[in-house]
């Protein structure tokens, strides 16, 4: 099923509005032009259809929110179908009274896969997200398509070793990463974006596995986001990074075959002693 | 207890020759300047008495092994009781018909603590541990002195994210990894000291602590160490490295006190999901 490892993915890097009509129809053109430079898995950044509300803190943004199926989704499905390309779209989701930081996921035939919903929900100055999101309930999934496999983990998620560990024990090839993360206006601290893009690259050298992380740009409120979205291989070298304050479409090549050969060089995770990891999962 | 959170650590990083008693004398005398400097917890190198054997494979170098206690920790405890320090030195342990690659820890008092071996024992081209050390059978080991609470990693332990973890859960503050790693001669290949140097960084990033890495120096066989011994902090920022050839002995102001501050501030630790964590223990 997937002989051949060589790849083509997209990052669709973008500002958001408050206009969430727009922002769809903004993403839209993008996916279609990333599909157009030969992106077969396009990933969107982490509530790609609003603003990031969470710096906002208790709040009714509810309004803003969609179930799965639901607007998103018909119009990527549509995308994915005629495109023949795999979907990433982070939203915010609705199912009954319940809301959560989700990501829909939509094979190259059109079809909805299964939902991650966000597992690790901070709630920290300027990112409030435990007032608006449940914590995930479905687990760490993991995308078998017809490209690549791969799970999707969201933004938070990125900071935790284990979220990628069990990832790649259940087969990902690939992380992708949708993020919203920014500096606090006016205060551009470039070590906090050293710490995340060293964390995300250690998530490939651990686990042999490649890493994409999709962030937004642009000024929204108090919160300054960094943008530099990034992809890098299997040994944490980054292949290729968008600017910081720029909407972009990064189209990566990739050869996924790097992933085993590194992985059966370093030896990580045959040489893995879950005997004594006991204390992680208590 | 630990109300004084500045403190001052010292690694020792050194060449070994074929010569025990040289290689022992050299580092005693090391550690004496590194107290001189003001070091209160020092720490040598990986198997520090002897050459790195492990890249020979399956030939017999247990004539250098040593017990606990043993030649290595009486000299060493004499240093430490006397210069007041807490000294951490890697040796091959034997006990009984047992090997392992362990480190003995001795506190400021010179008493013996409990002895880490290694947990995760590599097999790679010229890095046959396995064919030498059985794989560590006392688990993650804390150890709380007068200076500091931390725990020792050894070398390729270091690759692994769930060990750093489980480390500061059980209350470490620093993560000292004593190491022996280095190219194959001749090949200086970058990138694998990048992803080296990355993935150590991560774990202070991910568990907002101090992280100190020794290496050894000098070519031997067919492995051309590559020192770069560290210390990062709490942000995974490198506060002061060592030449990659030359022995040295680095000495490095801490302040532990930031630790809490990051942890509080990211939150990765209060916000881990262990209950979805099961599979990394399986």
């Amino acid at each position: 099923m997937q002989k051949n490892r060589k790849l083509t993915i997209g990052l669709i890097q973008a500002a958001a509005s408050d206009n969430v009509a727009a922002n769809m129809k903004k993403n839209g053109l993008m996916t279609k032009e990333a599909a157009k430079k030969g992106a077969q898995i396009i990933c969107l950044h982490e509530l790609y259809r609003t603003k990031y509300f969470p710096q906002w803190g208790k709040k009714d943004f509810t309004a803003q929110s969609e179930t799965i199926p639901g607007e998103s989704t018909k119009l990527f499905s549509k995308l994915a179908q005629k495109l023949k390309v795999v979907i990433i779209a982070p939203i915010f989701e609705k199912e009954g009274s319940n809301f959560y930081n989700s990501a829909a996921v939509i094979n190259a035939n059109g079809k909805l896969m299964n939902t991650y919903r966000k597992i690790h929900i901070p709630r920290d100055p300027l990112f409030y997200e435990k007032d608006y999101f449940k914590p995930g309930n479905f687990g760490y999934q993991v995308y078998k398509t017809k490209y690549a496999t791969f799970s999707v983990l969201i933004c938070y998620d990125q900071w935790f070793p284990e979220a990628a560990r069990i990832a790649v024990l259940n087969g990902a090839d690939i992380l992708f990463y949708p993020t919203a993360i920014g500096w606090f206006k006016n205060k551009p601290e470039e070590e906090w974006r050293e710490a995340w893009e060293t964390i995300q690259r250690s998530h490939a050298i651990a686990n042999g596995v490649h890493v994409a992380c999709v962030n937004r740009v642009g000024l929204e409120g108090n919160l300054n986001f960094w943008g530099s979205s990034f992809v890098c291989d299997s040994f944490g070298k980054i292949i290729k990074k968008a600017s910081e304050d720029k909407e972009e479409i990064l189209v990566v090549n990739l050869d996924l075959g790097k992933n085993k050969g590194i992985q059966d060089g370093w030896g990580f995770l045959k040489n893995r002693r879950p005997d004594t990891y006991g204390l992680l999962s208590k």
